[in-house]
């Protein structure tokens, strides 16, 4: 089986898992316990913190605090500061961002406003600008899109906020940008989402990386894990997991982007360009090759090549839920209804192989043609 | 190592390890997917639901909805139930539940009550209904307190509570209950809290337990998995664990409450009643003996027998990181400060010998009198 379904989870580090199993059977203790066992834990919680913070953000600055997903952080991070006047995000959001910002709206705490999307997939920025104004006070714009890869300049973004409005709380979404893209947080980005499982982690792990001097209500509130900001006992494993894959994909972050980006470009080469209309541009993550099968249904599509062997999404995994025919995102980019319809999501992974490119290719031209022609 | 810090966290199951590890290594996919990989963990997830939920509660009328921990149940509860009128807990309750009903009154969302608990640690039940009237929304009545292991009937409380007021929404943390203790969920139970890494699942795993007909918000949101009630990707490796975790541990359920019911008088009464004093009572969960060193600090008695090889707690591990001197619990049940600064909590598990207990209580007798002829 070819799995080129790597945006919506990746296949978990085994090295990782090995090196952490100690953590969950041997040294199983409760970081918060008093005895030996326990402080022992704390520092190795530490390590993990500093070793994932330090990879995008200036450990002066910044902290990392552990939450269970990348859902959790970024509702954290809105319904912490999205309190009043209005709050600005992009019709782009994944759905942990997007629905939380229509949950402001249903419980009438911040107006809610949605800036639009240009073709490629990016915010468009001089609209998203003006949305924000003095009653502004959160901004939340994502940093690599989940669909179709484009990627913001969510430093050069949060500058222009802030120069608007220095008083915006400023977070972006960077689960499908974190161990995938090189980049160094600014100090205007306030809040950062992460999550473990979209690069060789575990499911069930998050972060919130946060600028320090910000302070942050936690969201789950208990027995005062995380310096007070998220209560609940540590997933010991999972966060060493975590740590251990992510140095293991950030040691080769620089070698993987260009391999992939190669990949992107040889498979868009391979596809039969009368089946399929290219959405990702070649600004975008190479993570993520998002095309549309001409008047064709990219359910059936994923079907026809999973019989075949091939694994790939259609847009979000997590929107599947929601039962919507056609993505929002795609549809915010501009593309009509018929484009929606056959969207494919090609997502890759370091272990993508030049062969598997090759054959998913073929796999894909084959369905997207047996179907064209039973379409007739 | 003796270990006896089983309220804290319990030792991972390795078998249960072993067999779950399939769904962190090979079938990683992700369950919101829409090819046969993510289907087919969907009923992986369903049958994980059906076999926790079946141990306590009529799959007719109760669901299960999974949460990263004990502490995250017990929020969504109070958050989306305790919204008006006022909300009634006790004196007991873990920092998941009291902190919550602390922050309740901060944002002036509901009034927060608490009633008093008596001497053997339960809530008392009179005074409990005496602050339950028409305005009451929401109640919380823990089942078995984890520092002292009195266990509350919430069956009959749910009973009487809502013989009173019949719109009250009644929930309870279970997580110290749930695979220790023998019992059903009345159906006048609409909420219940429990946890994995408490019977020796992974940390970073709960779940809900919530009576069907009940409505129940979400507190995650976003992608809408768990049937929109909990948004971000299952954690299917830490679900199935827990699944098989907890199979083990209802398959001996009764016979370790007998073994730990003896083991638990047994330690009793290996240990120098000039230096301990009991507070836990007979009728208490079997997994908790609470005693109180007099005159002593149980936190240095805790680390003297951290040094001799033996682990045990002082109240709840959780509440270490409030940096309280004295446990609020230990006080509501009437214990003077002197008794509530000497607690150490020896908690068991399945795994817990005979041998252990017998070695424990020579280690304690030891230290406690060492301590005792120090302070002289």
């Amino acid at each position: 089986m070819i799995y080129l379904d790597n945006a919506a989870t990746t296949k978990p580090s085994a090295t990782a898992f090995d090196h952490a199993k100690v953590y969950a059977l041997e040294k199983f203790y409760n970081p918060s316990a008093l005895y030996n066992e326990g402080y022992a834990l704390q520092s190795e919680l530490k390590k993990a913190r500093s070793a994932l913070l330090c990879k995008v953000a200036d450990e002066t600055s910044f902290e990392f605090i552990f939450t269970s997903c990348g859902t959790e952080s970024d509702n954290q991070a809105i319904f912490s500061f999205a309190k009043r006047g209005n709050a600005v995000t992009t019709a782009g959001e994944h759905s942990a961002v997007a629905a939380a910002f229509q949950e402001l709206k249903t419980r009438g705490v911040a107006e809610s406003r949605f800036a639009p999307l240009d073709k490629d997939g990016k915010v468009n920025i001089e609209k998203l600008l003006a949305l924000v104004d003095d009653k502004t006070s959160f901004v939340s714009v994502m940093h690599v899109n989940n669909e179709i890869g484009a990627i913001n300049d969510i430093n050069k973004i949060a500058k222009l906020v802030k120069a608007k409005n220095p008083r915006v709380i400023f977070h972006s979404d960077g689960v499908q940008a974190y161990g995938k893209i090189p980049f160094r947080l600014a100090k205007e980005v306030d809040l950062y989402s992460v999550s473990a499982h979209k690069i060789g982690g575990l499911k069930g792990v998050g972060g919130l990386i946060k600028r320090k001097s910000l302070v942050l209500p936690p969201y789950l509130i208990g027995g005062g894990q995380e310096s007070g900001r998220r209560s609940g006992t540590e997933n010991v494993f999972g966060i060493k997991h975590f740590e251990y894959a992510a140095e293991e994909k950030f040691s080769s972050l620089k070698v993987d982007y260009e391999r992939l980006t190669t990949y992107r470009e040889n498979l868009w080469e391979s596809l039969d360009k009368e089946v399929y209309t290219r959405l990702s541009t070649e600004d975008g993550t190479p993570y993520i090759l998002s095309v549309s099968g001409k008047g064709l249904r990219g359910e059936v599509l994923l079907h026809m090549a999973n019989d075949k062997g091939l694994i790939v999404g259609t847009g979000s995994a997590c929107s599947s839920n929601a039962k919507n025919r056609y993505s929002k995102v795609i549809l915010a980019c501009g593309y009509d209804e018929k484009t929606a319809d056959g969207v494919l999501r090609l997502s890759f992974s370091p272990q993508t192989t030049a062969e598997e490119i090759e054959r998913a290719a073929e796999i894909l031209n084959e369905v997207g043609r047996d179907l064209a022609r039973r379409m007739k």
